[in-house]
């Protein structure tokens, strides 16, 4: 509901089937549906192509006319399964219809349960621009059920280390250790350690939201390596875990010039160690332009979050000029 | 902003120029536009096509683009300036463009004055579903510039009546009878009583909205006449005074029925007086089948407004069948 757009759901680890189906409307890409058909069929359900490039106002225009069809109104709740694709969507589509609606999500990907689906940022992409349309929205329930991390395949368990590595890097020097001591394997061997991790992902990022829904301060911590990840990420086939690898290697380069941070090996050597790529060939013209369009831009600098150690972070407004020289070194 | 999303935008009286034009874009439509020129042209301007039919996704997205391409970002302040459907649209876009950024109104019709830029809904038509798509959120101003009036045709006119009377029906038996006393010509030539019409209707309309932001309640008062006037309104070519002045009627026979109220005449009468349409042959059965999808509808019953006496309203639920009838013999 939109009168709860202050307080951050915290979710509950429970299986997705506990939610009621009456006045309830799943919103679930093909490929979750495909595998988990037989435990949704018990819900009203719009399925819809997957794939961040369907994350658009095409599919939620096509959303939109199936509630109507559907004779939704202001009693439904609408939830998303699926990875932050899905709930990113469900949440905008939620807060537009009828001017809002009810909605909850089942995050089905490690991204979308420690992130993605967490502090109530929606929206769709507009072309190259990503989450350029959108609102701050809270769900009412947000359902954490890691029986779906058995079918994750890995490229999607990358994208989820890639903002842990995120969290760690920015705030939790601890964390950022206990990764460096494991591997990818081992967590999804040991389901209890994997779902006390992500217990612990999920309260940095609800503590770092609730103090700041509106990203007017340090919730903007959050978008370390988001920058330039984003803008590589809708250019070129990259995952959401890729680009903002690449991004966080950037925002290292550019901590030393201006915090003299001396520690990007460490993080390099730790993303490599999660099977993510640390740097990629791409036009730096077209890029520097697309960034320039960032929703962090202030006039002629853009905000970057840097790093002065491990697990400290700060937000530092760069001008667009040294950016775009700092883009030509890299 | 989003954070205002409880407090009501008073407007103020004054002339739109005093409004600073850094960090400022404006959305008019190219009627307006092309009368008042020169005085918007300090303004980075939006110029869209008039017109409900064009309050829609595609004009949605067609600003989007545009507030792009002028780089507009958080800073940025988007300033309608037009009719309700150029506040709607403004106030929609605001809202979702990079999760939301400051707006302001400027409503250049009566009709806009006294009720559509005031309260905080927002919002476009989803085919023949009206404001399907839409936020509650409130300006940071609304501005007052009476001058607009000047321009305004007469059917214009006529729309603003039709809310002035549904204000008075509503809730203010003194103020109908004041609108009885009078005629449209007297108002249009005397503008110190025309301002205070003004300001009483908005006092009106604010008070009401204050206590019930998000419709809960007492707010759907305001939707007396609207119901069908809504269904009316998209599928004929009827103005929106036009439409809710037959709606009116409607719920006016309803609250016949259903209320024992036995002033009917007394409302077609004022209705006819401001130049608007007491009947209208439409096709019954399309009609109750788009009021089957209203936002106002409760599984099988529509909240209706009724009266009680002039001046007197309530909420009644009614039955989808006993609404259908009432249609037949209408």
């Amino acid at each position: 509901m939109l009168l709860n757009n202050h307080i951050i759901t915290i979710p509950q680890f429970q299986s997705f089937t506990s939610i009621k189906n009456e006045n309830t409307i799943v919103v679930i890409d093909e490929n979750v549906y495909n595998i988990y058909q037989k435990k949704i069929k018990k819900y009203s359900t719009i399925v819809i192509k997957a794939g961040e490039k369907h994350k658009n106002q095409t599919t939620v225009n096509s959303i939109l006319k199936q509630l109507i069809s559907l004779k939704a109104n202001r009693a439904t709740t609408l939830v998303g399964i699926g990875g932050g694709v899905v709930t990113d969507i469900t949440g905008y589509v939620a807060s537009v219809y009828m001017r809002g609606i009810n909605f909850g999500f089942v995050p089905t990907t490690l991204l979308a349960m420690v992130d993605a689906s967490i502090g109530g940022k929606n929206g769709v992409n507009l072309g190259v621009y990503k989450n350029m349309i959108g609102t701050f929205n809270q769900p009412e329930f947000i359902i954490q059920d890691v029986s779906f991390l058995k079918t994750l395949p890995n490229k999607e368990w990358q994208n989820g280390f890639a903002e842990i590595i995120k969290h760690a890097s920015i705030c939790n020097n601890k964390m950022f250790n206990e990764l460096q001591n494991q591997t990818l394997k081992k967590w999804q061997l040991n389901t209890k350690r994997l779902e006390a991790l992500i217990e612990h992902n999920i309260n940095i990022k609800c503590n770092i939201v609730a103090n700041d829904v509106y990203e007017k301060g340090d919730r903007k911590l959050l978008n370390f390596g988001h920058t330039l990840g984003h803008a590589l990420e809708n250019e070129y086939k990259l995952s959401h875990g890729q680009a903002i690898s690449i991004g966080m290697v950037f925002a290292c380069k550019l901590s030393e010039q201006i915090l003299g941070f001396n520690k990007t090996k460490l993080i390099k050597d730790l993303l490599l160690k999660y099977g993510l790529p640390i740097n990629y060939e791409f036009n730096k013209i077209k890029v520097f332009k697309i960034l320039t369009n960032d929703k962090k831009r202030e006039v002629d600098k853009i905000n970057f979050i840097l790093l002065e150690d491990i697990g400290v972070s700060k937000i530092v407004a760069i001008k667009l000029e040294d950016i775009k020289n700092a883009l030509q070194v890299f």
